[in-house]
């Protein structure tokens, strides 16, 4: 009898924001598995914290590199495809001797959570089942208390990676748009915004529903850099009734 | 002293995907507000009925039409936007008598939620708070077991009232995208689907989360109407890494 892989979202940072499904996975669970930055618990980790099985054998997956290797450097991929593989072995060893795995991921797993590296690698040979978490623009857009879509707009959701011009198109298409993956991408995402005349209306969320979060519009921020738990939020008609 | 307006997403259908913050303001709110079709229980409301205070008032807001009146119609309009301004004037009334109002909403309340209209009319002179949701969209691909973004994918939400021309055309330019208020909507949103070369991709879902839900391919459902609670998903880039 193989165990069952679930995967499991872990919402947008404030443990309040868990499923009730969520919760109590975490509290019966036998193995937990979570990815981590080195020297770091793992946001996943930290989120799961209160309502985890205090019994439950703890599978730490640490990224081999986060921003120290440029995603441009060819040793990235096949490092990552590495490092994805590995874990994916590593569930699987507990899965095939009947043990069931949780493995987290923050925000809803499959909406860019890395938990589908390993999902990929498993779903064909082995029982899993997903459950949903809320995403980060969904506890940043209601923390914000800022109404993203009403009645027939068109909802985008960009990552901060594409280039300034792809950005500044699709940008310009959009009634309302979510730009993940800030980070170093900020002064791109401001010249595409620009572009798009849409620089008054982008408000910028870092750590979203987190105790030490902060928010504010994007023409107010001085920095250069954001750090990785940061979007800008672009709402689409505002009280269309 | 003013109660508090608290918008609660109450989630894609199944009760267990509830937040624990959701959870636990409808164990303790004094007044519960919902919107409903007319003849039904309420579909905010059936999700809350395992954790609502049996002790709470229900202020129960019925539409006026839901597929009745087309929205073309020139009726439709004012009879909507005076149901919101009744709705929010009863909500209102309850908040200015000191009580906390929870405001329930399917889904997320800030992505296409009718709360957004209550709120809309409220906010600025009452203080609220918002509860994420798990979104539909959410609830759908993960029962579907289908990731939908990896990487640097876009994705596109558009709402399935569009025009075929207008749908073909952003379906071209996304990598993932979800079509909402699939409805009568069908038979345009296939020719949508198949003008961009997604119709293989397409996954219909109809109730998902729910027990008497159901999902198929797009290309293998023989019907020309949805209910209300569908959506169509096309996922980006399979296993990416």
């Amino acid at each position: 009898m193989s165990g069952i892989l679930q995967v499991v979202g872990m919402g947008p940072g404030n443990p309040d924001l868990l499923t009730l499904r969520a919760a109590r996975i975490l509290a019966t669970v036998e193995v937990v598995a979570f990815f981590a930055k080195r020297g770091r618990p793992g946001h996943a980790r930290s989120i799961a914290a209160a309502h985890l099985n205090p019994a439950a054998e703890e599978l730490r997956f640490e990224y081999p590199y986060t921003t120290e290797i440029d995603v441009d450097d060819p040793r990235y991929e096949p490092g990552i495809r590495a490092f994805y593989e590995a874990a994916a072995a590593i569930v699987a060893a507990r899965l095939d001797a009947g043990q069931d795995v949780a493995l987290l991921c923050e925000g809803d797993p499959f909406f860019y959570g890395s938990a589908m590296y390993v999902f990929d690698r498993l779903h064909a040979t082995h029982a899993t089942a997903i459950t949903p978490g809320i995403t980060s623009m969904s506890g940043c857009w209601a923390q914000a208390r800022l109404p993203m879509t009403h009645g027939d707009d068109v909802l985008t959701v960009l990552p901060g990676t594409l280039d300034a011009e792809s950005l500044g198109t699709r940008l310009a298409d959009s009634d309302a748009a979510v730009i993940m993956k800030v980070g170093r991408n900020l002064p791109k995402i401001r010249t595409a915004l620009q572009s798009a005349g849409l620089a008054d209306r982008a408000l910028y969320v870092e750590r979203g529903t987190m105790q030490d979060g902060r928010m504010m519009p994007l023409a107010s921020l001085d920095e250069e850099r954001a750090p990785y738990f940061s979007l800008v939020l672009v709402p689409g008609r505002q009280r269309a009734r």
